[in-house]
């Protein structure tokens, strides 16, 4: 059996980084070549002060049975400065807009982020947005005593889980976000089925979380950019890994199994429909939210060397943000900012581009096979047949 | 019952258009002028197929207890052709982005509008995205026979009412948000304190949901404009009716009274920094989706002309769309649009910025005074005392 | 005679500030009210650092011959920090695109402004362009010591002057472009039929340069925000004066006369589509590119009190810069940059809006009855009938 | 002797088609592998309507000497639809706004391009503007008989040659606009050394002009998809050539001779600051303005698969138009236009991913040795060796 932990019919939640994926293996082990040297760990949490957290929510099996399940999903939050109300520098950027990302307009209007950010599936991207809001009434706002009304604008983003979970179900409920955000903690990043990725699908394989790092030359201040990914867009044959094609060489090779029609009939142009990715970068570099656009931007590059196309069924959003200037934000008096260089920002945006190919990567190679609803089977990315492959094209000895 | 707990004395639902609103006074009833020749409604209903449904909420009184009450706020829901899955061409600008609007990638992607538009609470808005969102899944959405995974992105607005209401007990639930969209309808719109305007201020007057609308020129069309505003912007001393400074006239008059420290002491700089207002404009002019983030952009200078600046703690953000072309969506074909001379586009944009302007003004006009959590009270717009300083500068006869 | 220079038939070049223009009337002259406090100059130049300087060409009279005139044209120069290189933050906004500004990419960018901006007629911004280019060349550049090779995108807008210039006759040379260059200077600064605003028309009046400045509240900063028009827009049914529908009032006083068919027969709709306005914002508040972004979008709402509308004909490109961070641009190192609190950001909004109403009132208030092609004329704005009808609406006493 | 040519110390001017380009080799005559399907000439002009002109000057050899040389530049002229006045559906993106671009503000605005777009070297865009609108002025506008006053707003671009050309020596004369836009035509384009791409650098091999194209399925509707690049960016490190890192194997191999200091000293550093790329997509597919939008940002992509990160000092700006809705643009009335529909939309992107890389290598492999001003020489990419790579790691057979 596959999954013969859903044997067990019952809701099984896993938070957090557990001990089964701290075991997961990184595109790295299987010796994939990547340029740019990465941080301590290789994830997002590189950037000091960021914490992620994830819920993971698998339960049930067979058909379909809506607001029953099965349920293949989760959410993830990503704190840019610990729990803490710290306003950092942001900006974001869209290659594709066929996806949503709620908060966005104060960031591009302030500035500044104000929020954790939390990815879910598509359609609990308002259940999130709700829940996180109550958290920071709860936890985490800014200063009441200066200001008896307050309000916030979450940073919710998303990517479509449908084809293997029941997503109009409705399963991620506030608890759920709040655990997420409860459970965040620097260290190592859980990669694959986590959190929102826990149903995610990439070039037809399964994707979901990955998370990858970069430093910079010392030269050039020797900061860190970190990426986190949430990978569920591309088809098959656009997969390309260390400048490989191996989508096209794993063309038929454990292709997913879905029972919808018409779907069933016509695999390869309904689901270039329904990818995604939703793709967060943290940088401990001194940048304003006008260089955070910037940087923000590469991301799609990244995606590009990977196959990505922007598809128009591709919810391509990306936040990046700055944690170095903490004490920018002021509500009442003028502050400082140190500012980067413009023209120093290259090995920033190459460590971007390296960051975010490593990391979708990372999310490939984490990903195993799930069973999902009416047996719906994403396959994992067959991890000798790349080995073989990329050997094939010299590309690993 | 669907709904027993109405039934306890103190809850208030009133929905879509009451027999008390019919007989709400307009700013033409009090001589007010305004250019340009309306509808046969004055209102966004005057375009074809739009129809929009309120949610009043409106329940308890005295100190505020979080998650109890008093409650003053609810949900407005227009729907571009009424309640059919109908895709039109649309756009978004904002003036100020400390707000939120859900789903506004997509469109900015696509250039259509796939959803209802719904207008509620700052806090609000992830209940009411959701609940469009289910509410879609059963009763619109498109032809899953051609493709059986479904998704979409509801955009949701909003303005805060916190002064009035207890924002952060999220009273607004998904049966509020059903109700708004079923009863959604054709025919004159109730303005003042309903729907989603329910518990907002306008230059520190009662404000609210007004809607307004424009007929261009047999030569150019003769095509609608309709606006609906959720009108919860500005400050007292920027308030102009008709290029009178009405206002600089009133600075005393009506204050608010606004209990919460340290406010109380500091209203003006306070409360300049918690406006918003939301603007939604229909046309039956065949515009590309280009040509509507042109309209789009001129509702700014309707604001303007009352005395909005975009303020910094203003959520200024407008969508517009064109019911025009209601088969130019398609997921399978080429189709064909009508385009819009820009040549000949000045009229539309006149009567945005002059449908933008009158609408406010019936909001002021509409709202009622309102007590709400720990007693703070915003007092209506005094209409003899309009009339009286219109007169002194000659706008009134 | 009304153009009695023009009889001497040679070329006639009014270079900075003439005695004549100093004895020019301003708004404030005839008592038009406005709101806020103006700096020393009620000019752009009193922000520290501004320098402005005008080329002025107007010779010749009668029917055009293309590339012989009747010339009416010129070019402003404006530096944000005097002649010197001090790249400062700026952005830019659009209400309408009918027009442009070169070099608008790398202020988006980048987010600095490295070169003067210069204003001109629509033809001639080629020449004004490599123009300045060949003068920063010599003039105004980065060290070459650091970099061999240097380049820079001067930002030149432009104005339609074609109704009273022989526009494409390209009149305006390099050498005309180095004197707005090297004559730009502190002080008053000129303002009607001068530099790039000889040949313009406002509201169907005489219009061209005008300039006004704003001082905010010492609480906030006690900044200062300077603005300078180029003014060549809108109707004459749409000019307001002080909240007052002047235009309305004057729809048929002093009709410009203008020869070519078909405009002759149907200058209404014709001309709608020719106007434009140019709009230059300095401030010594330290504010980042994005918060300039945000200052320099409310210009519109200073257009739309004045009558604008963003009409399809009309390039409404606005940029915004301050010079409060001359040490933040570096090639090689991180900088330090002072930044302003958003939430006290509204002075600055207001100032902006007050400063475009009133600048392009002053230009409207400056410009001269000007004879030019084909012997078209268009009138000055009749400065004791705007008194006359701001009596009537009780807006001067 | 390299440039024997130089020997004439005469003006050489190449336009349009010469033999001698006929015969340059390309990079499918290397073997090198391309996805998607070509058009017949694997060009932009396969794209019905569309006409390329080149004016190359190269003159002088030697030190520089401002104002005389040595020149290596010229200007290239593409027409949309003929020498007709056709308005065309256009948009545009940048992916690094190092550059300039003039026209791009009525193209956000109208959703048209009404002019030839030209590119040049970045201090002649002044010159190339307004020769072209004189031009224009002459030969292609619209009815003056609907309306007398005409103006335009041509769309010009550059990259920097200022290694290899006097490039303050504004050699570029408006009669070599005049001779690129009068001798465009349709067929064959020359790559390399010519046009606006006389003096580019690429990947630190000589760059240009360069062009490509693709054919989308039938059931996509059998479009075609037309590129051409003047390509000038990116550093020797990060040339990518089928997936296959050529630049990292051909490090130290031809490296460029510069002998400014400090460059000489700093290569790497400094040149990295001066790239750029300027790319014109075609299509006949019926794109609405918005949708073009999304297929011109695809076109960073296929500069992401070269090894383009859109460095700093790069001006990374695209235009794309279509020419299917050639009766779309009226002054007077409403018209008719053809939608694409966006679910089917992924060929488009994907052609334009590819035909931008493929177009870029071509410019690669067009490009001849060039020896500039004060003997500073960039060498062709050397063929055989790129050959040797691409078999090394099994990209060739």
């Amino acid at each position: 059996m596959i999954f013969p932990n859903f044997l067990l019919a019952s809701l099984l939640i896993l938070t957090g980084f557990s001990f089964a994926q701290q075991k997961t293996i990184r595109a790295r082990d299987l010796g994939i070549p990547f340029d740019g040297i990465t941080g301590r760990l290789n994830a997002i949490t590189d950037v000091a002060g960021v914490e992620v957290g994830h819920t993971t929510l698998i339960e049930g099996s067979g058909k379909l049975q809506k607001g029953k399940g099965p349920v293949r999903t989760g959410v993830t939050a990503i704190f840019p400065n610990g729990k803490k109300y710290t306003p950092v520098f942001a900006n974001w950027h869209m290659l594709n807009g066929n996806g949503d990302m709620t908060g966005t307009h104060w960031i591009t209007e302030s500035g500044f982020l104000e929020t954790p950010v939390l990815i879910t599936n598509t359609s609990s991207v308002g259940t999130v947005r709700d829940a996180a809001l109550a958290w920071m009434d709860k936890n985490l706002h800014y200063d009441t005593s200066q200001h008896p009304f307050w309000y916030s604008y979450p940073v919710v983003a998303e990517t479509y889980d449908g084809v293997l979970n029941d997503i109009n179900g409705f399963h991620v409920k506030p608890e759920h976000v709040w655990q997420a955000l409860q459970n965040a903690k620097a260290g190592p990043v859980a990669e694959g089925n986590v959190g929102g990725g826990t149903g995610m699908i990439c070039h037809w394989f399964k994707g979901g979380i990955g998370t990858s790092s970069r430093v910079i030359d010392k030269t050039e201040g020797g900061y860190t950019v970190g990426v986190l990914v949430q990978a569920n867009y591309g088809s098959r044959r656009q997969l390309t890994i260390a400048g490989v094609p191996v989508g096209k060489e794993l063309l038929d090779t454990l292709q997913m199994i879905i029972k919808e029609e018409p779907l069933a009939k016509n695999t390869k142009n309904m689901l270039s429909e329904m990818g995604s990715i939703i793709v967060v970068v943290a940088t401990d570099a001194p940048l304003l939210p006008h260089q955070l656009k910037r940087l923000v931007q590469r991301v799609g590059l990244g995606i590009g060397k990977v196959g990505g196309t922007g598809g128009n069924g591709s919810g391509d959003i990306f936040i990046a943000f700055s944690t170095a200037n903490k004490a920018a934000f002021s509500r009442t008096k003028e502050t400082n900012a140190v500012l980067y260089s413009n023209d120093m920002i290259n090995g920033l945006f190459t460590a971007t581009i390296q960051a975010t190919e490593e990391a979708i990567i990372n999310a490939l190679v984490a990903g195993k096979t799930m069973k999902g609803i009416n047996d719906n089977t994403v396959y994992a990315l067959p991890h000798d047949e790349v080995i073989r492959i990329l050997k094939k094209y010299n590309r690993i000895k």
